[in-house]
């Protein structure tokens, strides 16, 4: 992608033994990188939402764990290490599948074998993160060539689902740089995605970037702003879908998605499909991360000086919630875009999706 | 009401022709007091939000009228400062209602008698406010009466339609107030309500000081919450309500009543009966205020040694729409909240209202 000057938004050194992730917790003032080389130093990246994004976390810690088997190759420390890198974030099931897709790579090898045969399969989730992504903005473009419009395409997304959620082209936003390469004129909503501002800090930039046309928005707005016929679909991502087509992604997604519905606009989901959940049956099952309030009560950014502060919001001794995640029923959701092609959000769409999976054999 | 240790949102000074009011734009971290006595000074009191609140915009207005007529009562001045009143804010219909019930007091009087006439009326419509507040309140008791519950009854609101948006008890919290004080245990899900973060620092602020147990969210919290039985019903204000019932209300009301539908979970609004708009048909006709992108781009707090700031969230140079509310269709409305009882938001219930206050005479 030209336009981005090819930026990636995770790198592997082969050579120094290490990886290199933008900072996130940077963004939008300063673009950081972040070297990674421990296991510590990985959960902590992950944990601390330095990386994030499903499929990104899935990826990170992969080659934490490969980058571990190197120090130390025995079965302890493989189970060991997946279990505290699986402990870092609760909800994406990228995480737990990247995982095992290490670890059942390894397993059956002499120690000495393992740490190669691990980065080798690190390294072919990401070439693959990159392929499923671009495929899924193939699949995409084709849903947005087919929606009636009036001059530019307004699309609405949610959080982050850009190249910095993935390693390159992003899920729900593959399609919107794919029909800019493609000439057809796009213009992004942008909700900015409280409590952490994803939106504003991560989709914004990368967007702005790009020179993809885009407006933030609070996320109240955006029931109004599809309402008024504003939005010709909603494009977001997935951190978990279920075997039915329940989606659960970042909080907030099913306020769009009830709006979307109320107002007849398509709401599609874009995942790879690693990211459902085949054991488990539908969203309300999923294990919704409950993070620190103080994401809420205090907010950070920059001064006029560009100097990063963080101020606080509520007043003193406020108490908080702070939900992570929400579930979009099935019902709500118009298509799912995956790497495979465009599925029903149903039980009987993902069986379909399932199917090729394992007629294309495996990984 | 003692535990608000009697604070009013505006005070009347007799003696020295002034208005005291709270700067609500320096809460929740400092109560600070703000005089008004200028025209100027009250239309930049509105217009910049240290007062707000449709109930409030009015009072206030009617105020700013009245002392404006004190200095030049002659006609021409009289439609001068209405119409430069009227201008600072354009979704509230209390601000237009206020004002002309200023402006029926004094027409047909000689311009000597015009400004006592005038004040005498803004008093009165500040002490009718305190009481329709408090009807409202009752009303309100009663509909949380009769809602199944286990524990605490949980209220979700949004923005800040409490006593600093009237001038005691608030159209919304009334009823929650007079539930704390009838022994009728509730918890308030308080929602940010982005941009401006009335729910963050008005609302927690509120409920804080009378004791009323509270947990602030993120606006994008409230469907997952809804969906979860996590709340019992939900509990707003209105800035205008249209007379078919569809609601005008802070941007974000909306997705709250759709989620609120979507699990069965009353959704009620609360508002004196002067914030009908009888000449509006119905909600799409009612003008949305779109406010300064700054607000959604930058943010103001408090640091760690409580000295305020303003930090930038977005990336420099991004665009960003921030429509100040929205509308949400009757259909989605349980209830009318007034101080004349509870009615359906409907053609028919608005009719019913209207039957009642023109039998119960005039003001």
């Amino acid at each position: 992608m030209a336009a981005l000057d090819k930026l990636t938004s995770l790198h592997w050194d082969p050579v120094a033994m290490r990886v290199r992730v933008i900072d996130q917790t940077e963004l939008p003032h300063r673009l950081q990188w972040q070297t990674l080389d421990t296991l510590q130093s990985f959960c902590h990246a992950i944990n601390s939402m330095q990386v994030r994004g499903a499929p990104l976390i899935g990826i990170t810690a992969a080659f934490g764990l490969a980058l571990e088997l190197a120090r130390d190759a025995s079965d302890e420390n493989l189970e060991a290490a997946s279990a505290v890198l699986l402990q870092t974030r609760p909800t994406a099931v990228n995480l737990r599948w990247a995982l095992r897709q290490v670890s059942r790579a390894v397993v059956g090898l002499a120690p000495g074998e393992r740490a190669a045969a691990a980065l080798a399969r690190a390294i072919a989730l990401r070439q693959q993160d990159i392929e499923h992504c671009g495929r899924i903005g193939e699949h995409g473009l084709q849903l947005l060539r087919g929606l009636p419009r009036d001059g530019a395409l307004n699309i609405m997304t949610h959080c982050n689902a850009g190249w910095l959620a993935t390693i390159e082209w992003g899920t729900a936003l593959a399609p919107v740089y794919q029909a800019q390469q493609a000439g057809l004129p796009v213009h992004v909503w942008v909700s900015e995605t409280r409590p952490r501002n994803q939106g504003a800090s991560l989709t914004a930039w990368e967007l702005q970037r790009a020179g993809v046309p885009c407006t933030l928005v609070a996320d109240n707005s955006c029931g109004q702003l599809l309402r008024s016929g504003a939005v010709d679909c909603v494009l977001v991502g997935s951190d978990r879908t279920a075997a039915n087509g329940d989606v659960c992604n970042k909080v907030g997604t099913y306020l769009k998605a009830l709006a979307a519905h109320a107002s007849g606009v398509p709401f599609y989901v874009a995942l790879p499909a690693s990211t459902v959940d085949w054991s488990c049956a539908h969203g309300d099952l999923i294990p919704i991360e409950e993070r620190c309030g103080d994401e809420l009560l205090t907010i950070s950014g920059v001064d006029s000086e560009l100097r990063q502060g963080t101020l606080r919001l509520a007043p003193a001794g406020c108490r908080a919630a702070n939900p992570a995640f929400d579930i979009t029923p099935a019902s709500l959701v118009s298509a799912l875009v995956t790497e495979q092609g465009v599925y029903e959000a149903s039980e009987r769409g993902l069986a379909d999706l399932r199917r090729q999976i394992d007629s294309s054999g495996p990984m």
